[in-house]
C-alpha cells in the first residue's frame, strides 16, 4: 500500500487547489504564477524585507546547521561575496558515501509514498521558500554577484516558478495511468478473461544535483523538485562559491520531510570547498541514477560520457546569436539589446554573445545602418543605460568570480574593440567594482573567436555578407556547438519565416523583434521552455515531459482477478 | 505553417474516433483493441485466408518490388524458413549512405506536418496492415518458425495494437502544450506586456530500427511508430533471417505516405544478409538520433555504449525468475506454466527460465511438494500438453534458427535433465522438427548456470532453502542481469507483498498466481507494459511517455504580440 502517514500535515489537500492550477498553467502557457515578483512590503509585509535581511545576516561567520544531517564536523567554503564581504559559513562536512548511504537509507519510504503525497511536500517546500525569498535573495546576491533586486527575482520567485513547474510536469506524468485497473476480456466461450494490474511508478535511484556559481536555486530547482516528486531522494552539491542559498532551501526541504513523517535525509547537502572532486565522484557512484548539472562544457560533457548508469541533465554553453537583418524600431532595438548584454554583466547562459549583422547595412526606420554604425549606436545605447551608477549597479551587478574578469580582460585583444568594458566604482559596496560589456568588432572569416563562448559582458558585432549568409554562420555555428537563445530582428515576414526553419532545423529556442520590456535573455515559467535538448548546448529543458520521464520508471503487478481483489487495491 | 497536403486524403479525419479511442485505451487500461485477433473467416471475411496466403506465396522466388526506393540491384538475404522451405525473396540493395540521404531528403516535409497530419498517416497504414494480416502471418511464420496462429495473432493484430498504442502516445505527449499561445502579463502602470508564441515539437533527426528474428512486427512496430509520429523518417532494419514481415510492412507505409503526399522514403528498408555490419554503421552516423533495437546483450550494450548521438531504446535479455511459494491450485500451476514454457518452443524473451522452488517442500492442494516431485510433476505436464502432435506443432512451432538447437543440445549437460527434449516429427511439414522443453534440476550454489540466459525451450527448477532465500537470489540475479518478467505463486497476501516489494526495487513486472488462461510470458497492449527501462534487460517500454519523449523536442518561438500575431497562428 501507499505509504502516507497519518498523523502528519495532509500537504496534497492544502495545496491540491495551486496544483491543479498549475497543471493547468503548464497546458495554457498564459502568464501566471503564484509567487509574486515584487520585493516590496505589500506583496510580502511589512516585516518580510528587515527580518529577510536579519535571517541572512544571522548566518554569516557561523555553522549552518542541519538537525539529523549525515556526516561528522564542518567544511569551511570560503565564499566571498562578490561584493566584498567574506561569508564565512561553515557547513555539514559529509563523505560522499556518508551522503549516499543516508539517501539511501531515506529513499525507500519516499519511494512508497504516493505521487499525491510527494507532490503536497513539494509544494510546502516552495511556499516555504517563497516566504523566504528575501532571506535567499540576500543570500543569492552575495554569492552570483546579482544586484539584489535581481537576485530577489530570479533567486526566488521566478526559481520558486520553475521549481513548481517541474513538480507538476512530474506529478502530472506520473498520473497518466491510473494506480490499479480491472482487465477484462470477453471470451469466445462466454464469460471474462479478467485481471486485476497495480501500476507503481518508482524512483530510479539516487538523484545528484550540481549547481552552478551564478544561478543556484533558478537553475537547480527545476531538477531538484523533479527528482523529489518522482520519489528520488536529492545529493544537493552547489557550486563552492554559491553555497548558502542551496543550503537554506535544503534546510527548508528537510523541515517539510520531517513534518511530513519522512525521513530528512531525502534532501541532503553536500558542500565542499573550491577544488574539491565530490561532483565526479558522486556522479560515477552506481547508485546515483539521475544527475542534473548546470555548468562548463567541459564538465558536462564529461558528465554525458561517464556517468553511463544515470538519466543526465546538463545544461552547458553555447553561442548565442542575434541575427539582425532589418527593423521598424531601431532605438528599441538598440535599448532592448543593450539591457540584454548589459543584465547581471552578461553572466547569463542566455545573454546574446554573436550579433550577426550586414556589412554593407541593413534597413532601419531611421536609415540604412551599417555593422560599422550599428556597433557604434549599440555602444552609445550601452553608455545611455549605464550611464547612471545606481542604475548601471542595479542592472550589472558585480562579476560573480575572478575566471570572469580574466577573460574579460582578455577579450580587450580581440577583433577591434568599439566598446571597451569600463570599471566603475560600485555605489553601495566599497572596493566593489561595475564592469560594463565590452563590444568587439569582428568579421565572418573569425570565426576561430566567435565559436568560443565568451561567458561574460564579452559581445561581438560580426559583419556578415548579407541575411543569407548570417543564416547560414548560425546554421554552422549554432549546429556545431548549440545554443540556449536565438533572436532575429526583421521586417519582412518572409525572413522570419526562413529563421524561424533554421531555428528548428538547429534545434534552438527563438525570439524575434523585441524592441520592448520582454528581454531575450529571460524566460516565463509555464509559458516559455529553457533549453531545447536539441543542440550542444542543453540536454535539459525546463520544463517538458522529457525532463522528468527518465527520473521514474512504471512498475506493473497483475494477478487473476478474483474475490480477492479487493483486499489489494 | 505546417504542411497537409490538401489533394491528399484526410487520414487524420477518417482515424480520429479510432485515435481518440485509443488514447482513452492507454490511459484506462482496461481490455481494448480494434484489431480482431482471431485468423477466422468472420473476422476478417471470406476471402480473407486464401487471398493473404497466395499474396504471400506471390512473394517467394521473386525480387521485392519498392517504388521509388534508394538504392540498386537487388540484395539476396537467403531467409529459410524454419519449416524447411527456402523464400528466395530478394530486396532492394541499399548502401547506408543511400539509405540516410534519401530518409533525410524526405524528412523535410514530414517533420514540418502537424502531429495530427502524422498519426493520421500511422493509423492508416495499421488499419492497412490489419488487413494484411494473413499475408503477414504466412510471412511471420515461415521467417520465425512461430506457430501459425501465433504467427497471425503475434504478428498481426496484436504487433498492429502495440503499434497504435505507441503511436497515440507520441501523438498524445506532442499535444500536451498548445501549438500556440498569447502571454500577457499585467503591468504595474497598467496594461499588459504581451507575447504570442508558437511551440513545434520537431523530430531528432533519423530512426534506425534494428528488428529480431523471433518477433520481427511486435518487437518492431512499437519503435517505428513512435518515431514516425514524432516525426522522423525510420530506417528499418530487418534480422537477415526475419525480412518479409518488415518488407511487406514497408511496402504498405511507403503506399501509404505516398498518397498523403509525402515522399515515400520516409521508410526505407535496409535489408542485408547474414553477417552484415549495417547495423553497426547506421548505428555510428551521426544523422541517426533515435535507435530502436531487440536482441542480443552484446549488440545492446554496444549500441549503448556508442550510438551516442541517438537516444537507444533497447530489448535485449535477462533471467525471467518464477518464485514458488505455495498454492492452491497445483494442477492449475503445473498446466499454466507448461504452456509459458512451451510456446513457441521457449524461444520468447518473456519465457521463463529460472524456477525457484524450495528445495525440501512447499505447500500445495495436493500435499507438500518437494523440488523434486515439482520438477517431475512438471515434465508430466508438459507430457500431457505435448502429447498429441498436432497440438504440439500448434504450440511449440520450430526453433528459429541453428544457434538455438545448438544451445539446446548443449543443456542436456546441465545438471540433472528431468525432462529432456524429446525431437519429434513434424506433422505438417517433411523434414521439419519439434523440440519439446528440457528441464534441468539445478541446486541455488550453480549460479554459474542460472546467471546466463539460455534463450530456447530451456528451463531450470533451482532448489533453493525457502521463499526468503528464493527472493534473496532473485534480488542479486534480476538485479545483476535484468529480466523482462517474473511471476510467484503463493497463497500468502504477506508473500506476494514481500515479493512485488523485490520487484519495485529490482524494477520487473510482476504476476501473480497465473493458473489459468493469461499466461506470464503475454502482455496485452493498452494494459499491460512489456520491459521497464528499469533493469538491464531494457531501456525500452512498451509503451508509456519515457519511450516517446526522447523521440522529438518541443521548440518556442515567440514576438510581442501585435496586429501582426494573426498573420501567423
Amino acid at each position: 500500500m501507499p505509504y502516507a502517514p497519518s498523523a502528519s500535515p495532509d500537504f496534497f489537500a492544502r495545496h491540491s487547489d495551486l496544483l491543479q492550477r498549475a497543471v493547468e498553467a503548464t497546458a495554457r502557457r498564459d502568464y501566471w504564477t503564484p509567487f509574486k515578483e515584487s520585493p516590496s512590503t505589500k506583496a510580502y509585509g511589512e516585516q518580510a524585507p528587515a527580518e529577510g535581511e536579519a535571517a541572512f545576516q544571522a548566518h554569516l561567520g557561523k555553522p549552518f546547521a542541519l538537525d539529523g544531517h549525515p556526516g561528522e564536523g564542518l567544511v569551511e567554503v570560503a565564499e566571498v561575496s562578490p561584493y566584498g564581504m567574506e561569508l564565512r559559513v561553515s557547513y555539514p562536512k559529509v563523505t560522499v558515501e556518508q551522503a549516499l548511504s543516508a539517501a539511501a537509507a531515506a529513499a525507500d519510504t519516499w519511494r512508497g509514498a504516493d505521487p499525491d503525497v510527494r507532490v503536497g511536500v513539494a509544494a510546502e517546500i516552495l511556499v516555504r521558500l517563497n516566504a523566504a525569498s528575501f532571506e535567499i535573495g540576500h543570500a543569492v546576491h552575495h554569492t552570483t554577484g546579482q544586484p539584489f533586486v535581481m537576485a530577489f527575482q530570479a533567486g526566488g520567485p521566478h526559481a520558486q516558478d520553475r521549481g513548481l513547474e517541474a513538480a507538476v510536469c512530474a506529478w502530472a506524468e506520473q498520473k497518466r495511468h491510473p494506480s490499479s485497473a480491472r482487465w477484462s476480456k470477453p471470451q469466445r466461450k462466454g464469460g471474462d478473461l479478467a485481471m486485476q494490474s497495480r501500476y507503481t511508478p518508482v524512483g530510479r535511484g539516487s538523484a545528484l544535483l550540481v549547481a552552478c556559481n551564478t544561478f543556484p536555486t533558478w537553475n537547480g530547482y527545476p531538477g531538484l523538485f523533479a527528482s523529489l516528486v518522482t520519489g528520488n531522494p536529492v545529493i544537493v552539491k552547489p557550486h563552492p562559491g554559491a553555497v548558502l542559498p542551496l543550503a537554506i532551501t535544503v534546510r527548508i526541504a528537510r523541515e517539510v520531510l520531517a513534518e511530513a513523517g519522512f525521513d530528512p535525509n531525502v534532501v541532503v547537502l553536500a558542500a565542499e570547498a573550491a577544488g574539491g572532486r565530490a561532483a565526479a565522484e558522486f556522479a560515477l557512484d552506481p547508485r546515483v541514477r539521475i544527475v542534473d548539472f548546470t555548468g562548463s562544457t567541459q564538465f558536462g560533457d564529461w558528465l554525458e560520457d561517464n556517468a553511463r548508469q544515470a538519466s543526465v541533465y546538463t545544461e552547458k554553453a553555447g553561442l548565442n546569436t542575434v541575427i539582425v537583418d532589418s527593423t521598424d524600431d531601431y532605438q528599441g532595438l538598440l535599448r532592448n539589446l543593450a539591457f540584454s548584454l548589459s543584465l547581471y554583466s552578461g553572466q547569463m547562459c542566455t545573454t546574446p554573445q554573436n550579433l550577426l549583422v550586414p556589412r554593407h547595412g541593413f534597413p532601419t526606420d531611421q536609415g540604412r545602418k551599417s555593422a560599422d554604425e550599428f556597433a557604434a549606436d549599440l555602444g552609445a545605447a550601452l553608455d545611455k543605460l549605464l550611464g547612471d551608477p545606481a542604475r548601471a549597479a542595479g542592472t550589472l551587478g558585480a562579476l560573480a568570480n575572478a575566471d570572469i574578469l580574466k577573460r574579460l580582460e582578455a577579450a580587450a585583444g580581440l577583433g577591434t574593440t568599439v566598446h571597451p568594458s569600463a570599471e566603475i566604482a560600485h555605489p553601495e559596496y566599497e572596493g566593489a567594482a561595475l564592469h560594463t560589456p565590452l563590444i568587439a568588432r569582428l568579421d565572418a572569416a573569425d570565426h576561430d573567436t566567435y565559436t568560443r563562448e565568451w561567458f561574460g559582458p564579452i559581445s561581438f558585432v560580426i559583419g556578415v555578407d548579407d541575411t543569407a549568409h548570417a543564416l547560414e554562420i548560425f546554421r554552422q555555428t549554432v549546429g556545431a556547438h548549440g545554443a540556449l537563445t536565438t533572436a532575429v530582428h526583421s521586417t519582412s515576414e518572409d525572413v522570419l519565416a526562413k529563421v524561424e526553419r533554421a531555428a528548428l532545423q538547429v534545434g534552438v529556442q527563438l525570439s524575434e523583434n523585441l524592441t520592448g520590456a520582454v528581454f531575450v535573455n529571460q524566460t516565463a515559467a509555464f509559458a516559455d521552455f529553457h533549453g531545447s535538448a536539441a543542440n550542444p548546448a542543453a540536454s535539459a529543458t525546463l520544463t517538458d515531459a522529457a525532463f522528468v520521464t527518465g527520473r521514474f520508471n512504471i512498475l506493473q503487478c497483475r494477478r487473476p482477478a478474483t474475490s480477492q481483489e479487493n483486499s489489494r487495491v
